[in-house]
């Protein structure tokens, strides 16, 4: 860690077969970063490269095993029938504004060198209300794109979201204007204050769509069903009818670890 | 992005006659933002230099078209009969306090490439108080042009802001002083709790009499209605007289929304 | 201080004997720092390095004959029959994210310098429970070291602490893995409220029974009894049975000046 | 400002008589910038050097005329019988922690050049009471001068202050050791929520003692009184006995701003 940012990327990774990127990074209910983790899971992905910087938390995640983990984002790539998946997962955004800059032309210098033609961030949209429907609001760095994506049902409303997407999500859709690579973000609407599997799986419905893939969806279900057994958790306790197992929390996931 | 800041200019701008650079960036009550925001789009001002960088926002903004533009400042040329306009608007002031000098610096680059023989910052100058009386106060890094604004309309009192000018408005005035370029900030009252489009009318009177031009001021009397009317809406609230129709906000428009 | 950090290490240091580090900083309950500040003076041991930065607080430390001391850590040399101890201690930690990632880069250019085999962090685990029973969690750069650990009374609970190792504890794990070396974090569970000699104690027990050495206890002892007083003192004040004599604290000790 | 620091030396001071620095900047009660700003003035000292950084405020002061100055610190001349006084006064310290370092070493490049032979920073001592009783606590870098300063009226008690000294006052002595410059912090008493000339003159008092100078202390008496009707205002204010002229304050002395 002598440099701000250190990346390795595995050199023996072929040819891509028409490489599309997808970045799921924590955010606004993790919505995008459920998303990226259960790909890379449910695809089977393989480890192409990672990001450590001192733009990071400067922390460690132990895993299972009692070993530890430095904080970092990773890139996976899964191969598919008709696409090349590169997909960025990772534990954590830059930690300070300047960063986010720095590490996000990292992103793009990845992207360039596997010839990656067309870029996907995920992310959350916080509605502020509690509503049993989701749907994927858009914005992209090339109007062209637009009706495709109106095609595969993602929503897109002027100048929306108002105060613009923040973060790599944001950044990564200018940056890679710069280069010439076409670039959409697509934001699950959420609550924007607890983790959103939920909004993951309408918002990874729709990207399959996109892609013409086919993912399995049990692991996501079942965070479903965990965080459906948290809020009524909460609301029980709110409403004073809290249960004596209350502190059995049934989820252990870290994944559903948030509070926005 | 992979330098600090990183910024473009239009090499085809031929020679400027009689060139002034008007600077409203965001700010107290954006009176400044307002005023240069107006200028450049009722003199259809043309773009000549943009600057991005790490000192802004990780952010970008989504327009009516749902394609993104990232946080950044830019530079319009208004060639009008007696002067040449360069009007430095933007979305952003520097995120950290070290950007702001930075990014000034690069702001008299361009004052300097551009031979620009004067400068005039835009700001507000918050009173606490509402009134309905708006003036537009002084401060210059050349002596010699006190008597000439005061001429204008513009008033001087002694050290006055008493805590000093923060920001960008600020730090060109000390820097074109470094490169022996007159300049000087003008700041309309306001009460530093709200967008206030009616300081800005006041403020954009003043100028236009300093450079001896005449701009078409419907859009910032339109601004000052809705801003009339949320005012109005405030209020009623705070007095319990709220009405029904309160959630129909008669103002869309971004640039209002200001909270000091 | 031309550099943002500058280190000096006594050169006159001869080969080292099974050199093991251990690395007791600020951190939660000062659990860590204290057992790295006892077996300093207990095992009198001399100082063979010190580090200053930036990256540390503006400050200096006034020492008892009225001299001042600049804010940087230390690493100090034992011997002892079987292994050679660097004891890296300090008056805090990186002030800044990113410092911390430079700091413990210099921290593991002392390792490799001195041919360090192995490196033990130590640090608190914060239970928010006051209880008279405390005991040490693990976490490894090496899954190899854990059994050797857990013989040593040395507990590892799956991905514990579930919300990773911040700062140098865990940073130095990670950075210790990219050179190989083996790196293990003790950390001794405390309320995480106030510095806790007690959960030092037990730290040190297991380290020592880890090391194979012996450490007289007595100023540890005497630093339980002081924190021991206070704590009375807050409870009896917080029933309101605070007695006359409450501001004569029994501790003027300033390690012991911990709030989490 | 392309650098992060700039700063301008007059070349044309001849060589100095027993130069000595003294260095009164913005901190606790304003304590030791009323001493160094007073001293500036009484003895009609000379600008000799001048620093710009963007580690201060982006920010500029407006002077009585309208004028603007960036914010910075400058190095004074006043030539006394005895000794040559280098003061380091000016409008803030840094904006962040690093800029402390940074700054501090330019500071010490100032008093390598002069050749000074002895530094003496002021501060304040933040007591948290109202007391009529003020008196002068001090640290050094090097306890041969303790004896001296003692003789002078100075008092060291063991380990004060017991969070050792925070920015420039604390940084400078221990960056003077590393030059082998003598230099001792002198810290007036004062309550650390107010601007305290009281406290200033009575540091100033032992000051003139140890350097074998007279000043003139008019104008620093007649802050006191201004400050002294300040606090009878608050105090009328807090008891309800606020009289109708309240808002006449009579000081409008920029340099009694301060809230600790």
């Amino acid at each position: 860690m002598k440099e701000e940012i250190i990346y390795h990327i595995d050199q023996n990774v072929l040819e891509l077969n028409n490489p599309v990127m997808i970045v799921g990074l924590p955010g606004v209910g993790h919505v995008g970063k459920l998303v990226a983790d259960h790909l890379t899971e449910a695809l089977d992905a393989q480890k192409v490269a990672e990001v450590y910087s001192e733009h990071f938390p400067p922390q460690v995640m132990v895993k299972e095993d009692s070993t530890v983990e430095l904080v970092g984002n990773r890139l996976y790539l899964a191969r598919t029938e008709k696409t090349d998946l590169l997909i960025l997962a990772g534990d954590s955004q830059s930690n300070d504004p300047a960063g986010h800059y720095k590490l996000c032309e990292i992103y793009l210098d990845f992207a360039s060198q596997f010839k990656v033609k067309r870029i996907f961030t995920l992310g959350g949209y916080p509605t502020g209300v509690m509503t049993d429907e989701n749907y994927v609001i858009g914005a992209v760095n090339n109007a062209d794109l637009i009706e495709e994506l109106k095609e595969k049902g993602i929503q897109f409303n002027p100048s929306e979201p108002p105060g613009g997407i923040v973060g790599a999500s944001g950044l990564i859709l200018s940056f890679a204007k710069f280069r010439n690579i076409d670039a959409a973000c697509l934001m699950g609407t959420t609550t924007g204050y607890i983790a959103d599997p939920k909004s993951s799986k309408v918002l990874l419905g729709k990207l399959c769509g996109i892609l013409d893939i086919e993912v399995n969806m049990d692991a996501l279900d079942e965070k479903i069903k965990d965080m459906d057994q948290i809020v009524e958790k909460i609301k029980d306790s709110v409403s004073g009818e809290e249960s004596d197992e209350y502190y059995e929390s049934p989820a252990t996931d870290e994944d559903l670890v948030y509070f926005g």
